[in-house]
């Protein structure tokens, strides 16, 4: 005990992993990630295949974007996944999106908030909210939709624009996404206040790390 | 395949990432974490900002304390964070210990399982026990409480002293938390058993760490 | 902004962290995993401890599998263990298996899915499948069993072989273990697919990283 783990020593590098897909049967090419260079992604995440991240998205700490089996993933302007969020897809179902087949897709000014799973094939239109640790599986989700923590959307569903899914609800048929609630104002606003703080997080992060991505900071501390 | 990952190179780093806030509009100073020269922060694991963290507190790997939002965190002596705990908060909604405001606060010998997310703004007195992916947000929790797996503490409630949240319970509102029972003794005892395990930890990495902080095994073997 | 992150620079380590136990007063001695060559453990992952893993099992990023309490841990040929999985054990109970005593022994040709926890003591048998979010705590699960999203097996409970633990049950009485339903056939040949393609990454990852675990790719775009 005592040293000062990390002091005297800013070398250290913090990159995120970024690597095409692993050729397998099931995927026997190899596809590189396109990240937009205002986009940032953290230290200890993961971003692997045929995946296009968009302009000015957050990606936090401990994030797996994995398309090594399901694939290609989309992940639209001003997005933000949160620490822990995991990206997965399975390997035979698509979206269809325009002309395009995609395993996930999510929109512009998305929130996938802590812990949350988003498991392919999924939709997830412009302006959802995902709470904390729910899991949004086999789904498409409209527009401006909220999923409350600890739920789960499955199954096949289509949640209809706008609608709130309560905390820890499991809709995993068409009639309990139909009769559905809309979004109450407050959770809306919530949404929306999420957005404008994650919005500021691509552009500083990069601005805090700079070129070479080092670890600035003492690590120990006598006080 | 056949080859020996990491056979023969005990140079890797796995220093934790410990970084100030990045600059923002709603958090325009940077600000240090303080980290006790006796707490210890595993690899793959963040501290970022305005967080204090005291004497022998441990954190396992996988784990995101990030203060770049709601601010600032104190976390006590002798408590210890587990595998994948997610440590956050909202920007404007602190709590108020003593004449300071936090966004988490969290006290002495207390310990957050695997999986469990405590997002402020919210308060956990000494010798809480939060269980395997359980959701504190928004709360107060009194000295001695025990909270189960995939239990949720949220909307402003304030657990009394010494009660037990039963597993998966949802307490969301004051006559949910004033109901609960004492924390029976078995918990009680396993709850110690804890704390009596982990406050070795510290201790012990840093001497299997010692100073460099390299991977000391061989990662692949032939058996 | 504008800094292409991670370009023009292969050399960035992206090793799993391997390493012995620390020395505790109730591990007194230092044991290192035995990680056969084929299995593929990936970035931002952990394994700690008396851990044994077989040939041909795949290890997602940031898992951490940490046998610094409850000690020894097994994992089967063909098992894998997917995105955030955490594994950890009790000091103080344990499992027979034969002459040998386990905190966590996993058979063969398992699958443990995203963000599901396996906390000792606990034997998970042959072709089990632990689905997203779940809990296995303290729990023997027969051969074949399917426990689905979000189901929690614990309270030392044993499950029968082939038998299916509906999505967020709490298997927590013997009563409610022999209750349940036989493995449904699409969910069989669920588990059989995501094994499929699962045991074909551990080689195609090893061939992808070769032997250097350099970041391959060039991670930010400007498209």
């Amino acid at each position: 005990m005592g040293e000062k783990q990390g002091s005297n020593n800013h070398s250290h590098c913090f990159d995120p992993f970024i690597s095409p897909n692993p050729i397998t049967s099931f995927n026997p090419v190899q596809r590189f990630p396109k990240i937009n260079e205002t986009a940032f992604i953290s230290q200890f995440s993961s971003v692997i295949g045929d995946v296009t991240i968009s302009d000015n998205v957050y990606v936090a700490p401990n994030v797996s974007i994995r398309a090594d089996e399901g694939t290609p993933f989309y992940i639209g302007s001003n997005s933000n996944i949160q620490d822990g969020v995991i990206l997965h897809g399975l390997l035979t179902k698509k979206i269809a999106v325009g002309t395009k087949r995609y395993s996930i897709f999510i929109g512009n000014e998305v929130t996938i908030a802590h812990g949350a799973l988003v498991h392919g094939p999924c939709y997830i239109a412009d302006k959802v909210f995902v709470g904390f640790n729910a899991i949004v599986y086999t789904a498409i989700v409209g527009k401006g939709a909220f999923i409350s923590y600890n739920a789960v959307v499955t199954n096949g569903v289509r949640i209809p624009p706008d609608r709130f899914v309560p905390p820890g609800a499991n809709i995993d048929s068409q009639e309990k996404a139909d009769a559905l609630s809309p979004v109450p104002k407050d959770s809306k606003e919530f949404a929306h206040e999420v957005q404008r703080v994650n919005q500021e997080f691509p552009a500083s992060y990069h601005l805090l790390f700079g070129k070479n991505r080092c670890s600035c900071g003492v690590a120990y501390d006598q006080y």
